[in-house]
């Protein structure tokens, strides 16, 4: 019998497709080559092709010339501008505003080959400080009410170049989704005067059917009611709302996660496309009991259709007890 | 200047790249070729091979052999079962239920090569048709809630069989999506005593900027904030919340609209994948003032990405001034 279950954050109801389950081997193979050979702008060297860093972690070299490890620039084609204002203007009954904001790419390697399953725990780490980093420098900016960070892994997943980068947006709104995950967490905190994501650790530990792997400050698990097969969260112990409040430990144990979960992911999915998202808490929201961080990987091995868009609902032809179970028991040699 | 628009209904908030605006050649093509040539189980003859029909138009044949023009089966791997009940269980901290609904496919041809830019406009009509008498049908199972008609048309819109279908399926719950566009319009309702739809019906039939076709019961258009590139809404310029109630001379033009819109769009984005979906009012709500049926219509242009998923805000690359303009002008030889 197939299972209709709901997302505790958000209340979203996913239908989860235990008839006809799809096992790694069902879905149909996109896997994400690198393979080099034309013209990278992101490469060592092409530093003029891109505009001008705001950040660079360098063991050598000048702004903007090679020796750097980590590099943070704006978009060259970016979705929003930094130039303009907040005011909101009519169009008879429609409502629009300057599309208003910053589009940032964070280079994560100078190699063009390597990916998140291959760089060193080291380079991870520094790449999550870059995102505090920008967090913090951005955060200066009053007009910015929100900074978002993912990543397009993949050409089926939005990515344009095969270079590992992830990206920011910064934004002069609270989006939706971000809002309704911490609507979501408030009533539940309402309620129970208990952090909903803490209560999921507590019982997703305890129960061990959907966790992925367990370390001192994290937990990788896949929720409850996934929007996609292979969903997969990593969520913080400890309780913080902010993710650029976390401290070294923290970090450094974050980029070992992170490393070992892509290798389980690319052993468990034949290197797939995916995305993954930072949810973190508004820039100048104060220190929040009910919301809690946490980081979304969402391997893109379904394509969403009809249904979905009328719904809002998401079919899931992968129980999370199913992946979290492939993700946990892939050896990594 | 990049514009974020704010969708007056949902309250969703789009960003329409206006500094590098997509036109339809700058799209990478995805043409949907009807190919044949392999067993297909919704080819007259075949109907052993589906469940047995719940409803067909035909001109010939008794049940489950040839003769139909239009045929509605139960989907032979169904998302959700009619077997089960609406209780709800909780698992610790979480809810889930049963599975509970119905999946129908609507065959909408025995031609296995027709589509609906090719089908007359009596054939679509008797589509038409089938969508109010399913719904009439299932409305007496009071365990659903809802019952959502959608199309997926090509592989990247997810369907898996090429021969033209549309399909349904009922829920116990109504969905999100449906919610939030309901409440969305009951509070523009609660504050202006008017439909939203009706506002923009009306707004956008004098600007005339975003209109792709005006007939004498309904008006296409590019919405004011829409999601995706091309994205076009078909609706009805009387107000009716359900789609099931319309008399015949409604349904006979909105055949006359879809056959020319499909017609309008295979010519300017060569035959793109696309998802269509039927927006209606819940089984059991009595007739609303401040929600007003329709038909959205999505090509399949662009990749939904991390950014999307993680804020709810969506990014388009093309105005919708700009794609109904496309549209409206394409010629029909």
């Amino acid at each position: 019998m197939p299972e209709l279950r709901k997302d505790p954050i958000t209340g979203r109801w996913v239908i989860i497709a235990t008839d006809r389950v799809r096992r790694p081997s069902d879905f149909s193979r996109e896997s994400v080559i690198v393979e080099g050979g034309r013209f990278c702008p992101f490469c060592p060297g092409n530093e003029m092709k891109t505009p001008p860093e705001v950040l660079a972690y360098r063991h050598g070299g000048g702004s903007n010339t090679p020796g750097w490890s980590v590099r943070v620039v704006p978009n060259k084609f970016p979705v929003l501008r930094v130039e303009g204002n907040l005011e909101r203007h009519g169009e008879g009954m429609y409502d629009k505003m300057d599309g208003l904001g910053a589009h940032e790419v964070i280079i994560e390697t100078p190699d063009h080959d390597a990916t998140l399953a291959t760089l060193s725990e080291k380079h991870i780490e520094s790449l999550l400080w870059a995102f505090r980093d920008r967090t913090l420098d951005l955060k200066r900016d009053i007009r910015f009410k929100y900074i978002l960070f993912f990543k397009n892994h993949g050409e089926p997943a939005g990515a344009t170049l095969e270079h590992s980068h992830s990206q920011l947006i910064a934004l002069p709104v609270v989006p939706r989704q971000v809002q309704e995950e911490i609507d979501g967490s408030k009533r539940y905190y309402d309620f129970k005067e208990r952090c909903v994501y803490c209560d999921m650790i507590r019982q997703d530990a305890e129960s061990g059917t959907r966790v992925v792997l367990e370390t001192e400050h994290f937990l990788a698990l896949c929720p409850y009611a996934p929007r996609f097969p292979f969903e997969t969260w990593i969520v913080p112990r400890k309780h913080f709302s902010h993710f650029e409040t976390s401290d070294a430990p923290t970090v450094e144990n974050l980029a070992w996660v992170l490393r070992t979960l892509f290798r389980k992911v690319d052993r468990v999915l034949e290197k797939p496309p995916f995305n993954f998202i930072l949810h973190t808490s508004p820039l100048h929201e104060p220190s929040m009991l009910h919301y809690h961080w946490h980081l979304e990987i969402i391997p893109k091995l379904t394509k969403v259709a009809g249904f979905e868009w009328g719904t809002g609902f998401y079919l899931n032809p992968t129980p999370p007890e199913e992946a979290a179970k492939f993700l946990r028991e892939a050896g990594l040699s």
